[in-house]
């Protein structure tokens, strides 16, 4: 007999990105952005007090949620701190969703959603994009509680222009929330459609655009109606004084971020050339990442699709890390980071190597 | 119509201490430490390299782990680390509990737990204590999911002997979260039990002890069943490196926190003493508060149930902050953070002048 819950019993749990540890590693499987972040961060980070770390801290992070607000042209009241973005995803399966109120969303997409489903015991209903990575019609027929587009998409890096978002919005009767973490790299964000929607949450985080997948730390855009609602469900002091502290202070240096983002879309640019070059097939990306496949990789329901994996292996083998994942549809891809210019060219070589 | 759920929509949510500002306040109502953390802690902090916030952070802490683990005579996987005890009994009402599971606690509590288990939908059954808070015997055959029971116990400070804890662990047939957030004053705490009984769970906290409110980081101890069950229902990435780092140093100092610890069992004899000549009443207690009621302040039914919202207001007056909740049965009681000996002279003084 077991003492948890048969859906918890049952679950595998999310499987985090491997983390290989050694300086001789290149590590492009966890999307984590090459550069250091901000000297901003660290100056703040070493003015944290005693007396900050003794006292509970702000439960709403109120310091950050004027600087995101002020960054996002809406009021502070519209912003929620969480610890890191999978926070506002638990919060948002914990308000909207449960055994008769369903979640929905187009895959392949972030495994960790229909882990969260599991949790919260509600269905997910999976909708298959097609080929280019477009929305699919469906999924506004659903009816689902809780419809989330994850823009841009991982393991893409595809992005549904916002247009067809807000669309989404006006023909579903439930929650909408836009899963931004890779935003920053992308051209586009629907920051505006939570202004023309009441029922649209949008999710953001510092992880990547800002370099703090080590600090944990993310936030929801959404009118106050949501947002009251959400931070119902929140720990209540989900985010540290040291977290908002550096947060805040990411977010205000614009200078930094702005030249940090330009060289991984240079980069980005130039990696996914340098794969099509070696006979690699890719869908324009829109965030930190590439989604490789290579002919030679076989199609989905080839015999040769381990072929992936097998490059995989072969890269593993020379301390280089991608994402690859066992799952039909998505078996014969590769999900690349972008590196650093050196990196990406040590990961270059190599695939010239194997392939 | 709402988006949310029924039970999330009717919540009223927890209400976290009220946190005043200025250097004025004596601040004695959220049970803060009334001294600084460890300077070790601010060392770890001050150590902390850009590498370590671009990356993510390790999703289970080991660093923290092995060190609690060599603090509590356990293996390193008997440990779980938390994002604060609140995200502890977060997951363990996600890992135990449904519509079908409900929930037991003695109450008075920590007023959280209803509110996790209105989060939950899952029934909560609230066993009344007795007048000296010893543990009812009804607890036992309730027939719970999951039983919490917060020893010292929050908002009397009373203690509940680990052998009646270990009685109540071999009744139930479900878990036993044996909330210790404040143990650190108390003489005792549980960890035998949970070498012993394989669905016991011990929660701690670096908030109050070690001074690290701010932080936000606890953990629980149990056998590696139960600890593997509830890493299903963790956040991917629940504690940040920085908080991993500095709660490490913070458990690794054990003078300073043993220092730390006597003052302020010391102050708290002197505070309840002086309390107790000033007319008022309080069971004995193990934790950094008191709770105190005044005869003057009125019995549970009586219409001067009011008296101690009336010391309260003019405590606040005095920019003298205590805890009250307006809340049947302990409506004439204040909870007293013990202070540094200063603050609780200020303390006495003011309540001198207003019985």
């Amino acid at each position: 007999m077991s003492y948890f819950r048969d859906n918890i019993e049952k679950a595998k749990g999310y499987e985090p990105g491997f983390q290989p540890g050694g300086a001789e590693v290149v590590k492009l499987n966890t999307n984590e952005n090459p550069y250091p972040p901000s000297a901003q961060v660290l100056k703040a980070i070493s003015e944290i007090s005693a007396e900050q770390l003794r006292r509970y801290p702000d439960p709403m992070g109120n310091m950050f949620r004027e600087a995101a607000g002020a960054l996002n042209g809406v009021e502070p009241d519209w912003i929620l701190c969480c610890n890191g973005g999978d926070d506002l995803l638990r919060m948002a399966f914990s308000a909207f969703c449960d055994r008769r109120r369903p979640v929905a969303y187009p895959v392949p997409t972030y495994s960790l959603y229909p882990v969260l489903a599991n949790i919260q015991n509600c269905r997910a209903i999976e909708v298959a994009f097609d080929e280019e990575f477009n929305l699919p019609a469906r999924l506004a027929r659903v009816r689902a509680a809780l419809t989330i587009v994850c823009n841009p998409n991982a393991p893409s890096g595809t992005v549904v222009a916002a247009e067809e978002l807000a669309s989404l919005a006006s023909e579903i009767s439930g929650v909408l929330l836009i899963d931004e973490a890779y935003v920053d790299f992308a051209e586009r964000n629907c920051t505006e459609l939570v202004k023309q929607f009441e029922n649209v949450i949008i999710l953001r985080s510092l992880s990547k655009g800002y370099s703090l997948a080590g600090l944990r730390f993310g936030y929801a855009i959404a009118q106050p109606g949501l947002i009251s609602g959400l931070v119902k469900v929140k720990d209540s002091y989900n985010v540290d004084a040291i977290a908002i502290a550096a947060a805040t202070a990411a977010i205000k240096d614009r200078e930094y971020f702005k030249g940090n983002i330009e060289k991984i879309k240079a980069e980005r640019s130039r990696l996914a050339e340098q794969l099509k070059g070696l006979g690699f097939e890719l869908p324009k990306s829109w965030s930190n990442f590439v989604f490789a496949g290579h002919p030679s990789t076989g199609s989905t329901s080839s015999p040769q699709a381990s072929k992936a994996k097998d490059i995989y292996d072969k890269l593993v083998q020379r301390n280089i890390y991608v994402r690859y994942w066992e799952q039909t549809g998505i078996e014969n891809k590769l999900r690349i980071t972008v590196g650093t210019r050196q990196q990406n060219d040590t990961l270059l070589a190599a695939l010239k190597e194997i392939i």
